[in-house]
């Protein structure tokens, strides 16, 4: 598949829960870490894009589905790619495997919306779209897409 | 509305992110906290269910809706209700306001699955079933329903 | 004792690891929240002197010594107190207890510098350091000193 | 210097707070990435020693002298030591250092007690202490020390 692209993390012990796996809430900041690494591959600096453009990516909807537990020292890959550009919103979608078994870990989607500082939507810089967008992703295809 | 719980958190500046808000995985932990006094307001040990029952209440899915930023020291109101008890899984729906102006941040859903220790779906215990059904829920109306 | 603080926090599910305990990086974020509201209680906003002086309490040292573990729900009562405030610098000290039986949890230190935003060392504002320092405290009695 | 293990993190934005740097509880996290992967390079591991022996390893005090902010996505070092191993004692030492710049981060350590999973201490089991002891660090001398 086009433009996914994949980012390592290894599960922590500070992200472990007394149910022995890792807590549900990481997943959110795993995803995170795939997206910046995305962006980051394809040339955009979500940091420049923040102090240059005053133009910031909110999070506005987020959704998990949870289809088998990670566990302490696992090597997760998540994988991520960018489903939707519009004017004003990004949407990215996540599959996260565990390296030793490819076992489905999760499946999940984050909707983002541009802001400017003071939290009002605005329309996104057109360099940094054009970086998101699926031509660029053509130009750029991710290396290590899962297939 | 009937059976909706209320719980209190202050946002900790650790929470925060370099946006200047509290960062969008805390909302997870923040429905967890008022699941878990929920359950706690109907005698609902979910630490004794996983000690004695062997039965642990797994994340399933996960949803949440951003609707406006919290920021640090802000006062949340977490508002909690059991939306959907079946056999093997529990729907629980949230909503986030601030305190001081009432406004929303935030609403979601988590669907939980019953195992046990070793992830095999089971069926919830009776008694913690009946403690979080509607028959339950009427009799221990929470004091502090939104509406 | 005079000019100690108190502030309780639930341990959450999310705070807990694999051993069955709070894990300890949580700590630091309780002291954070105890040395937070020891400040709100002296009429010190925090939030306000970053906004308006351009002056943060960076940590500059932290300790932790840990005694014996808290588990999930534990209700524990943080006790923060200003051990010592200098031109550039304050000391805050801490103590962590379960309400339920008293065990002492944890004891700890954090030591602040303050900056200005480009992380250059600056001396307390007047006010500021006026309303940590001790006459202050005697001042404002904290009502829940430990004893 | 010998035995220094070396392990790399990259700031998440969730790492950082509202001050614009990284918080300073993650630091505590990171040392323990490290840790992690100093015993796993050693042929020790921690997750087998907690499941076949009975053995945890407790974290009995913390100390972190942070020097110098890090940023979002900043790629840190975390080069970690043994710097004592007792028989119911191990003190690790840590250095972090910025990729980038060579800029110190932070240093620090933490002194850890073994014990059994109802928290009573009691002497590490011989073959992991052998693991961590100076004489096998000689035999696995670290591949990436410092200097």
């Amino acid at each position: 598949m086009n433009g996914w692209h994949e980012t390592e993390v290894r599960v922590r012990y500070a992200e472990t829960d007394q149910m022995g796996i890792a807590h549900h809430s990481n997943y959110l900041i795993w995803f995170e870490a795939g997206r910046s690494d995305l962006c980051r591959a394809r040339g955009f600096s979500y940091k420049e894009m923040e102090e240059k453009e005053d133009a910031l990516m909110v999070v506005a909807e987020s959704y998990v589905r949870y289809k088998s537990p990670a566990f302490y020292e696992d090597v997760l890959s998540i994988r991520t790619t960018i489903s939707e550009v519009r004017s004003r919103s990004i949407r990215f979608s996540y599959e996260i495997h565990r390296r030793s078994d490819e076992a489905l870990i999760a499946e999940g989607e984050t909707l983002h919306l541009v802001t400017d500082k003071r939290q009002r939507v605005k329309t996104i810089p057109e360099a940094y779209k054009h970086l998101l967008s699926e031509d660029s992703s053509r130009a750029f295809p991710a290396e290590q897409g899962p297939s």
